[in-house]
């Protein structure tokens, strides 16, 4: 049995639906990665009752740990850390050290915008941050807001409780200290070992997985062990398969079994995503966009890495027509001829933006993405994409994508990434 | 005192962090609209322990509706439904006119793939969709999933519950019939009318506002009858106030005071993005986007919008300097001189883009996203904006941002649109 944990989101812009989330997800990824099974997730605003209710929910559930996020700033509203501890009969007491860290930050934080506050309010609100429950371990604070680990008490019924602030950023930053507490540690001893395999795959209907995987139920050997998620996102197909290291035969056994059936659709089963291996394929060379649909999403995709600088040279986003003409030199009859959202015009975007750009390789996409402007024969969610690469004739797509137009340019993006992944990669 | 619902977001992919939750969020949002509390709001894989104590939970903790999301599907691991019938003590009938229903979906689905599937296990699936608690009312599918509102049982302590598929579509398409039910009207009915103000700003500190409400809170009569919550997202600040129609003078005196002491920095109090209202200043004149740091960040949240075509000549996204050069006409001695990075540059992307698109407004990003690339004098986070405007001189800023890549690029985006605002929307 793998040790078993809750997750509490705090938040009222959370629970009221203004925030997503980003805690939650990210928690109970990192304790899958410890393999820890979470069992529930709970999200409450600031109401004590309702944390209070939460806290007492997870605790009779037997997890071995709770984790909550948010709710440790200096004013009034943030109550998480006074909650936790009335929760476990502990009292709160004035960590000084912890208080003068806190002081320390905020000095210097103040001393570089060269902001002369009121002492008093801040004075407090540090005072706040530095109260500690007793006989529990502080975490330093990467941001102001310190974390807390609390030792599970058996008597009570109460399990460990790390309590860490609601910044992504601080949380993060703080998760390695956190998790390495011996209140933490004590919590997930003796948990076995799990290992996470995934497989992704492309234009795989969910349905056509369930139907091999109801085969294999029979047919592989150990297949109780393995504990499979599949989930369909923007085109993509991921099965996510937890299993302890005895049931490693069985895993290989399925994933063959899957590989034989689905080949043609599976890019990955190390892990990668398509973004890994567009960069992978791509083995240096330079790259260039021509959007008129997705509008710069692929751009933005591509340059959401880190060093993308090194290969991309940049893009044009040519909404207008005007646009593709002047800046991508589509020849204007080519428009007039096929129509702006056509094959035709999708080759001619990514070569001209090989031309104008210097690219060593070039992708377009051009499409309808809705609401407005579809046809019978062009109905919204037609987009034609192209990959140019220098020297070699240019491949050349449509595709028919379902939904509102968020959705058409989303999949739109997915599928440009997979296009030109598959023809940057290709040696021919 | 309005009513109070929770909601339970069943999915193992949620659970385990792989994919964020969008219906929790979203149905949060539109109770709020009706005037219902959200208490909690809490998440569960696929065991139905997990989701029968989740139900548990919320029923003890008294609330008038529970919405459930997900797990509808025709698959053996989809077990919503069995399990809230067991739980509100209901046998599961088969709906017939449901079974026809659905089994005409997909026999239209099925022909239009020109698919030929295995009838048996199809048929099952479809038997499994048309299973209705006794006593509940089924809520036609928009996909193949249909929902089911269940009456609340006073006896047992059972709450009116209503059941609705994981597809945000779907869901979103269903809800308008599934809250005119008899049930969750029933469940509603009696609350008190809620209002909503939002007040936006863009700069302020969340710190300062705080300020602002603490002295609120001694000076305005009736303050304790708003529910105000701040937050703090990418720049803006959000302050939302939910009130009953009895408080409007105090949300008034509130809103005045907020204003007298914020009116620098205040873009929005009547529900307006900063999208709405870049597109309300450009009144029909037309933009490009000249983005290097950004990476078609900005040109991606322009074309967001249905119906964008009409004022969007496009953009380009000019990444490598050759590609400010050779596109932007950004002369090569101007980034020798002051750096790709600075506000001549900037200025000279953006008036580029107006020249070489023929827009009349473009607007420019040149900055150090990280990690890399930082330096004393231009630490990484430095971002250098520009708007031209044909005919009057190029408006230049430089501002520093916190975090890491993707936190810059996106603070950079939405600066871009503040600055676009301002610039287009001032009358000079």
């Amino acid at each position: 049995m793998s040790a078993r944990a809750g997750i509490v989101v705090t938040g009222t812009e959370v629970l009221t639906g203004r925030v997503a989330d980003r805690n939650g997800p990210w928690v109970a990824g990192r304790l899958l990665d410890l393999g820890v099974g979470v069992a529930h997730i709970t999200v409450c605003g600031d109401r004590p009752d309702d944390l209070r209710a939460q806290l007492r929910f997870l605790a009779a559930e037997g997890v071995d740990l709770i984790v909550t996020t948010g709710g440790l700033g200096p004013t009034a509203d943030d109550l998480t850390v006074a909650t936790v501890a009335e929760f476990t009969g502990r009292a709160l007491h004035l960590d000084t050290n912890l208080e003068a860290h806190i002081a320390d930050i905020i000095g210097r934080w103040m001393k570089r915008r060269n902001a002369d506050p009121d002492p008093g309010p801040l004075r407090a609100g540090i005072r706040k941050q530095a109260l500690v429950p007793e006989g529990a371990q502080p975490i330093p604070p990467t941001g102001t807001a310190p974390g807390v680990a609390i030792p599970a008490d058996v008597e009570s019924g109460s399990p460990t409780i790390l309590v860490l602030p609601g910044p992504p950023r601080e949380l993060q930053a703080m998760w390695p200290t956190a998790i390495a507490t011996s209140e933490v540690t004590a919590a997930l001893a003796g948990r076995d070992d799990f290992r996470q395999e995934i497989i992704r795959a492309y234009g795989l209907s969910e349905a056509d997985l369930a139907e091999t995987l109801r085969d294999a139920e029979h047919d592989v050997a150990g297949f109780d062990d393995l504990e499979i998620t599949t989930c369909l996102r923007n085109g993509e197909v991921e099965m996510v398969t937890r299993f302890p290291d005895g049931a490693s035969s069985a895993y290989s056994t399925l994933a063959a079994a899957i590989a034989n059936r689905h080949q043609r659709h599976i890019f990955s089963t190390d892990g990668s995503t398509i973004d890994d291996q567009v960069v992978a394929a791509l083995a240096g060379r330079t790259v260039a966009t021509a959007e008129s649909c997705t509008g710069g999403m692929v751009a933005a995709r591509l340059t959401d890495r880190a060093g993308s600088s090194a290969y991309i040279m940049g893009g044009v986003v040519a909404y207008a027509n005007e646009t593709k003409i002047g800046q991508l030199d589509v020849p204007a009859e080519l428009i007039a001829a096929h129509g702006a959202v056509s094959e035709q015009v999708a080759a001619a975007m990514a070569e001209g933006a090989v031309a104008r750009l210097g690219a060593d390789v070039a992708l377009s996409t051009t499409g309808i993405a809705g609401p407005g402007g579809g046809s019978d024969a062009k109905p919204v969610g037609t987009v034609c994409f192209g990959v140019a690469v220098a020297g070699r004739p240019t491949s050349t797509w449509t595709r028919y994508f379902p939904g509102d137009r968020a959705n058409v340019r989303l999949l739109s993006t997915v599928a440009a990434m997979h296009f030109l992944a598959s023809v940057v990669g290709d040696p021919s």
